[in-house]
Parts: structure tokens; C-alpha cells; sequence
């Protein structure tokens, strides 16, 4: 028989190894109780999703140092899924070693090509001797590291890996730019309640003639509705044709957010709600 | 006494090595006659030009697969420099090795760690025996393997890279998403004459307020002037406001470009004029 603890247990895909930057996100939000499915890839979490294996998804959608990841705004198109919240997450890199290690025996750091880069000042730092070598995740950098059992190598990923696998912290907020949030983005096959406090995504696309994007906003600021994200892209197979990320403030199901899309669809040649849901408040 | 040729070449500073993408950017976009000056760091491109060592520099600011290199505008944004010019690169990543290497023989891959990644699908693809090793430049990682020497390793750079460092070729077009375009700015620290096919770059912020950025639209959109970029980004130390990217078509000395910006002026909290430039057509 499986009990009421069990059936309101949810599970949670997310990319990387466990101690992962997204698994952090989940914890963060959800509290521990859930059990998280790690995926190779951002492409596994979606199928992970849509294939009914995971009740939701956590994928990273912009980095306050790097920028939107396009990737994932692609794979949301492609895939017919709804965003359900969203997470604000601080990302701290520390240098992870073998317990007892010495900085100055480090010869060679492994982490993801991502963490690698944005460690890039700090690993310089650390001198020519020292090699950097890429791994395709921060938290299974840790969990080589570990089976390698070798002083020399050290490994960058979050604390949280770092207590995992049961290694040493070396050095904290090692990143060039200490400044680092990633905002995660939860997805699902059906919508959530949003509440009163509620954010909605949504991508469009329009023709290229001046004002059509002065046109499109003022259904939006005609009603006192506020954007919070506003991101023009180019489209890949039309060069002087863009597709737009909005966030505004609200949910669909709000007689002025329903009136606003309605409204907004006689600018568009292509509308897409990803989703509404509560807003997350750092 | 210096010739004619030699008062008009100029001294351009990029980021990387000989080879990279950013120097192919300034031959695309200048011809083959002037003087390259390799830097270590972006910051090393900025104070090249701002120290007077340099005449322009090419920095990266967006890319169609990873999005906008917010560093860059931080830069620019730090440095009393202009915006005179952009270019459009279309960046293809080579697997590149000692002539006469077999795909067969590779155990290891350098390169930049964001080409890494960017060509993660093919290097998982090559097993795994074959390890990734970070270097902080493509076209440095073809100088690092040919110093090398050993048929075992390969990098991953520019075909252009291969060539200059007498290096093969072993596979084309290796990144995970072919369509991959990066956009480059020329910093200089005096304007330039625009032309008649400009585009004009700004960065502003504005009180968070609903209808806040629709109102700064209106500037444009009142007088037909077309955007073609357009961005938002939370401020770091100001949580809930907000700075905006913005390019449009035409030029700083054009009065309804002029009547816009003063215009502008009574929304802002802050504004800058990065530059007007002529306009590259892909």
C-alpha cells in the first residue's frame, strides 16, 4: 500500500550528477523531501517531463553574468511543455580537494568547460603548472575527483558537492565575478495556479516594420501590466525577422492578462504562452 | 620617414591568440593590411585602446546560441570608449591535428572552454578515452598541440587557426548547434562618421514602474525609428530596477534620432550613447 507520504512524493529532473547547481535549485525551493532524477543532458530533462518519468523539471533559463541560455528557450518551443515556477539561485564556486590537501599540491583542476570559464582569473592565478581539464558537470567533477583519490587533483563545484561526496573545500567564491545568480525555470505537462503574486512568460514573433514592437507592448502598458524580462532575438532561418522573450506580472485566467493576449495576437505572427506561476521573490 | 601605407594602417586589439575568431572578425571586416595586437583578457582589449596603444578594438557582445556577453557591456559601460562599428561572424569549429593524425588515435582535446562545450555532443560521441582539457584560447590550444607534438592530442579551433600553425583539419563543422553567429563591436575612443545605413547602440535605465518602458519606446516608435535589439537586465545592486539595451536604426546628428534621445532623457534614471556605426549586412 503506498501511503499518503509517498503519493505527494513529486519527482524531478534536473541536469547534471547529484550536488549539481540544479539540484541545489530544487532543495531550495522544494524543500528535501522529493526524490530528484539526475539527466545527462538539458534534452533528457524535457523527454524526462513530457514522457511522464518526472512530475517536473528544473532548467536553468539566464545567468546574471552570461546571459540568457538560448538553448533552453529553444528546447521549450520544441517541446509541448508549460513552465510552472521559477528559482533565483546564487552560484558560488569553491575549489574542492581531497581532504588534507594543500592548495600549492593542486596540478590539475577538472570542472565543467562553463565553471572552468568563469573561474578563468583564479585558475591563471594558480600558475602554468597548473592544467584544467573539462568534465561535463560541476558536481561529477567532485565525484572524479574522489575515485581518482589523487592530492594533485582538484575539482570546482558548490559546497553542497563538495559535503556529498564527502571532500574538502579548499577555496570559496572563486568565480571572476562574484555577482553570479542563475534563474531556473520549473517545467511541467500541465499548468499550476499561480496565485496572487504571479509571473507569465511568453514568446512571439512579429513582422519586422518599425513600431510593431511599440504596438505589441502597449497592449501590455495599456492595461498596467508590468514586464519584468523584455529579450529580442533574431530568428535563425529568417535574419531580419525576431522573436521576443516577455515576463510581465500576472496570469493568465486575469481578466486584463486574457484581454492583453487576445489583444496582442492581432500583432503577432506567432504567440506562445510558456506558462504562469508564482513569482519568486530573492 | 613613414610612407603613406604605413600613417593608414591601423593597430587593432582582440582578445586571444593569432587565429582566433576574433582577428578572423577584424580581417572580414578591414581586409589583411593592418596591425593585430593579440590580448590576454577582454580588459586588456579595453585598456589597449583606452591607453592609446591601440587604435580599435573587437570585442564579442552576443552570440546566437549562448546570448548576450553581458561582461562586454559591463566594459564598455566602465570605459570612456565608443562604439564605431560592428561585424557578424559565422564561427565554425574545426577538430584540428598533428598532419596525418587519425580520428582513431585521439586521447585528449584542448581548447577554450566555452568551444568545449559547445562541441560537447561530438566530444562525448569520440568515448570515453578521450579526455578534454581546458585551455584559455582556440587558436592557442593549435599552438599549444603543435609544441605538443603528439599525435594523441587534438584542438579545437578555426580552420584559419589550423593554417597558420601548419596544422590538419580532422573534422568540420563539430559544434552541437551549426547556427552559431557571433556578434562583434569595434571600440574606438572617438566616434566615427556613421553613413546612411547606421545603427545606433544605448544603455539606459529606467524607474520600475509599469509603463515605465513602453513610455521610453515611444520615443522611437513616434518617430518610425525601427529597433533591432533589445534587451533587459536586472541591475546587480538594485534588485527590482532594471538597465536596457537597446540598438536601433540610425545615427547620433540625424534630428529625429536627436529629438528621440533628448526625448529619452525625461524617462531615464540613466542613459548612455555607446556609439552610431555603419550598419553590417550579413
Amino acid at each position: 500500500m503506498v501511503g499518503v507520504r509517498e503519493q505527494l512524493t513529486m519527482r524531478i529532473a534536473f541536469q547534471g550528477e547529484p550536488g549539481a547547481y540544479s539540484e541545489m535549485a530544487i532543495y531550495e525551493h522544494l524543500g528535501e523531501g522529493h526524490q530528484v532524477v539526475p539527466c545527462e543532458t538539458f534534452d533528457a530533462v524535457f523527454s524526462c517531463v513530457a514522457d511522464e518519468e518526472c512530475d517536473y523539471g528544473f532548467i536553468p533559463v539566464e545567468n546574471s553574468v552570461a546571459g540568457s541560455i538560448h538553448r533552453n528557450y529553444d528546447l521549450l518551443l520544441q517541446n509541448p511543455l508549460v513552465v510552472t515556477g521559477e528559482h533565483y539561485l546564487r552560484i558560488s564556486h569553491c575549489l574542492i580537494g581531497i581532504p588534507g590537501t594543500s592548495l600549492t599540491e593542486i596540478r590539475r583542476v577538472i570542472s565543467h568547460p562553463q565553471a572552468l570559464a568563469q573561474c578563468e582569473r583564479y585558475l591563471r592565478s594558480m600558475g602554468d603548472e597548473v592544467h584544467s581539464e573539462a568534465v561535463y558537470d560541476t558536481a561529477g567533477s567532485v565525484k572524479i575527483m574522489r575515485e581518482l583519490g589523487d592530492c594533485t587533483v582538484a575539482a570546482i563545484a558548490s559546497r553542497r558537492a563538495a559535503d556529498i561526496y564527502g571532500m574538502a573545500v579548499i577555496a570559496e567564491n572563486i568565480a571572476d565575478y562574484p555577482d553570479n545568480i542563475t534563474r531556473f525555470q520549473i517545467i511541467a505537462r500541465s499548468p499550476v495556479q499561480s496565485g496572487a503574486d504571479a509571473k507569465t512568460s511568453i514568446v512571439f514573433s512579429l513582422n519586422n516594420r518599425p513600431g510593431e514592437l511599440y504596438r505589441a507592448m502597449s497592449v501590455f502598458a495599456l492595461r498596467d501590466i508590468d514586464l519584468t524580462k523584455i529579450e529580442s532575438r533574431p530568428l535563425r532561418d529568417k535574419p531580419w525577422e525576431y522573436c521576443f522573450y516577455i515576463d510581465f506580472v500576472g496570469a493568465v485566467g486575469e481578466e486584463k492578462v486574457d484581454r492583453a493576449l487576445t489583444n496582442l495576437e492581432e500583432f503577432t505572427t506567432f504567440l506562445r504562452v510558456l506558462g504562469s506561476y508564482p513569482r519568486h521573490r530573492v
